[in-house]
């Protein structure tokens, strides 16, 4: 941490300030100019980030230099996570597919596209159960319901499934039934869902928030490890900007940003970035050389019947012409699926 | 809600949206031009939310003409909603102060601080016992120990107490020990959250999110009137933009339009929304004249010591001066305090 | 400028930057702790905005401490600038209120709205020449004609006149018939313009750009400053967001920033701030305590068939209810009009 | 065009309105639910976009559904427009390489990097003359002779120069020395640039605003090919948001959005865009699967020497591998280069 002076500081504001961090258990080192002081500080992650300096008189600007997270940084570990879920892996090299409608509706939808995208070539099964929506009076997801029709058609294909936790006090009954968990772009700054999360032993899935930068984004996700569960799976889906055509704006540099400062493995979600279906294969394609290390794409069997985000599903066949098309891409990027 | 259809859209696909609707119950008001056929759709609230018509063949554009949220419009209750709180009230007329500091860190600050909030006119007093923070390594608040340290303030001081729900499992201690349950602004859109606080009967005091339009502030809003619960204060506290300079970018025209949209009361919290503790007293100012009906201030009797939002908090003297000033401002807008 | 370089950089690399640095005529300064190194480097502003240290190897961040301005700085001139323009001012205590349509329209139109904003109180006549719009099929502007009916306008109601440069080539030409050349949000950045009426003796009204920072304003100035002219006002117009209720996004807080950190006079513009006519007397009257020196605002004889803009002009007897209610605002923060 | 009227609209604001628009030559058809009144107009551009309907009394809402473009339209030329530049083209399936130096610095400078950038498959050359800054301070160019040492090296290396007009004056001038003129960001709407630009015969390279719409960047294309200049060729280069790891965040998906709205060629510049040296290789393989018909790329051959933008440029042996890289990506898309 540095913490700038204002211009011609007193020395007794100077002393202040040092004899403080002394008090709280840091080293200091000065740097005097003419006009200019600034003082380094040293000490443990835990330390520097109890310490609030910027109140302090005199004192112009505290800039961190440490790092907000710790576990999650390729300084402490330099190989990519792998996380296993059962068949199927992400990261380290394979590239993992995960597909399904927005929200489970019924046993023959789920069972049509689990088939389908398994078919194609799809590594896991996406379907929501507990749904997130603005208005009170949107469609909210089928529930326990849900979570059992969405666990049936993996069990059928041989996927394993992934779901959103809406409310951590459903945690435990999602982790019975689903394979990874996910936590929504609302719920990225819910920290004591993260904390609960951090707890159990099934992977996650953590979708950047709205508003997320990317450095908030790993210290959620060091949130989790620091509970000691190390599944976790990064997720870019676009951030809100002042752009209109596009429901979000997707951050691909983020994704190759993450790839170099996280060793986690990371994913896009093209469908929920875009909002629009005929922008989906295209960022589908981009995200692979972005350094991606998998998708995860809604596909419904009949788009306009969707209970939800129809405008955004991927109908079957543009599914396996999409997931057709990636093979050569991912195996140029000397990844497998 | 009107749906627009791609230019030149067929027949059969204009009679297929047609009946896909009256299927579902709505009705329809067909508009043809030479080139554009827009649908006009008559329906309930709920059913209209429910319909996900962009992903139908021939569809352009869907315009939701009505608005996401119902309970909490103008429409619906002209008159302004008055919170009251013990003693205090927000609303109607009513100019609320409330003020404390970011986190309850022992007994004598909170004591400190409420009998100088409450002496130099805070009608509540406010104090985070459960704190969020994006990095699990910063302070986390004090837990149940400062919630029962915040309660014993607010008593010794008459002061009605508000702090913060960080997880939706608290709300139930939370609501035994203070008079309101806070929402942030990372939480505005955990909707299991709000729905758990429109079963309960305490006020609610909403924070905008960081990116949450006006639109999505009322329908959080909704979330909690819809379950029974009417006694909702919503919070402008800055959005996230561009501008660094300050912490967030302080909203005040949505406060104007909140005030034109919605009969809930509406207060500002300058401290969040700028950061520094130099811009607080004119947001605070200038909020009176947006419209607010109330402000929510960060004040620490020692803020170059505080755990937490140093920077951005007023020490006692300053909040006195603040304080004082306001009164004239206020009484100028025919409100009272 | 803070110079950190990469954990464990080499004696090399360290070297080698300071090396570059003196050989470049700045005076550097090594803080070096066990694994961090940082230089600290003095120079004049000039040098140091031409040093560009970040691609060096070793380096891992560059912070820069000085301003990228001068002239425009409290720093450089702590009593507030007073911008006269004929009998009216801006600045050190005077209120202005500059008033008048979007675009000139006819001589008719200009001599009612010029005398009614007069009587109202307004100290300044704006209206459009030369109009940016985004659209090439959206209505231009009058061009010279629009000058002259301005000019005509201004002398029969005895107010100063302000309107927009929207061409470098035409500068001279509007200062024949201007008394204040204004530099619109789409031109903030285009230097060129900026420096041309930095050689020119009339005031500039400078606007915010849709996307620029407080810094980069001040920078803008700087440009005309440098130039030789000392009169300029900046101007807060909104920043774009995500939020699409209002037009952009008035960032209030800025006025209070730009209070602190320069001595240029700063009004604000409610009008395409918020794009909506019933949010203009709120964000009026909050401006004043904001710290604003004066309100530019869209007055309309005939607001529905106003040319542009329509929907966020005033009509004369709003504007004058307005107007009303400013002078005691105006007169509680100490100021006069 | 269509106009909502609020609830309930009295039948004489409806007629008002109706009568406004056929005055003005538009035909409405209207459309009258019990509680909402629609109002759909239709007329040429040229008229539709100098209707501003929204101050009319009983009007909630006006929208547009013509685009305000409309050469720049897939819909009026299907075919992909393709632009020649001497030996070099971009667009309809020839990938474009640009690649120099952010500013022309000396003869050796840019002799080396062109004859370098040339032999690894570049095919046209960059190099800025006058350069854009936000700090007046910051190294301003080199001006003409800048311009003929970017000319000299592209006549020795065979490639076609491109470079910035700063200045509207400065356009006849930029035009004899260079083979394309670049718009950059913070010019995107100095609409009189734009039209001297239309009426021009050299192609124009427009770059994307820092907080501009897709629909604003096709309007500001617009006014170039309305002035007969069909030779345009946008350019992505990256939006302001709160993103603060990246200098701007690249918006892949805007350029598979221009793919589909408009036939004119897009680029994508991985160099401002980012602002970092080691995201530019991932970024540029992602913009050809976004859809790019070409990159432009800073490239210098000492970028730690480099008088602007060092950070984001590559060095020459990084240039060489990166485009070796993106020929098999090019032709997999089924381009060439």
């Amino acid at each position: 941490m540095l913490i700038v002076m204002r211009d011609h500081a007193s020395p007794e504001e100077i002393q202040h300030v040092v004899d403080h961090l002394h008090a709280s258990g840091a080293e200091t080192h000065l740097s005097q100019g003419e006009v200019k002081t600034v003082i380094g500080v040293i000490g443990e992650r835990e330390l520097i980030y109890t310490l609030d300096m910027e109140g302090f008189p005199g004192v112009s600007e505290v800039i961190r230099v440490l790092k907000p997270y710790k576990l999650a940084g390729r300084e402490f570990q330099s190989e990519d996570t792998v996380v296993k879920v059962g068949p199927a892996a992400v990261g380290g090299g394979t590239f993992a597919v995960i597909a399904g409608p927005c929200s489970v509706e019924s046993e023959e939808q789920m069972l049509t596209v689990a088939k389908a995208v398994k078919a194609a070539g799809a590594t896991m099964l996406r379907g929501g159960a507990y749904k997130p929506r603005s208005s009170p009076y949107a469609f909210q997801g089928m529930g326990l319901d849900g979570l059992k029709l969405l666990r049936e058609a993996g069990d059928a294909s041989g996927l394993p499934v992934v779901t959103e936790v809406l409310d951590v006090r459903d945690a435990e009954t999602v982790a019975e039934w689903a394979d990874v968990l996910q936590v929504g772009a609302r719920n990225m700054q819910n920290f004591m869902m993260l904390e609960e999360l951090g707890r159990m032993r099934k992977p996650v899935l953590l979708k950047r928030g709205l508003s997320a930068t990317i450095e908030e984004v790993l210290s959620s996700a060091e949130y989790i490890l620091k509970g000691g569960n190390r599944d976790v799976i990064l997720c870019e889906r676009g951030i809100r900007t002042f752009e209109t055509y596009t429901r979000n704006t997707l951050d691909l540099a983020a994704v190759a940003a993450f790839k170099v400062l996280t060793h986690l493995p990371v994913i896009v979600d093209p469908s929920h970035a875009t909002g629009r279906r005929d922008l989906i294969a295209p960022m589908s394609r981009a995200a692979v050389f972005a350094g991606a290390d998998g998708l995860i794409i809604e596909v419904h069997p009949d788009p306009e019947h969707a209970l939800c985000d129809g405008p955004q599903s991927l109908d079957i066949p543009s599914f396996e012409k999409l997931s057709a098309s990636l093979t050569p891409l991912v195996e140029f990027e000397g990844k497998r699926r």
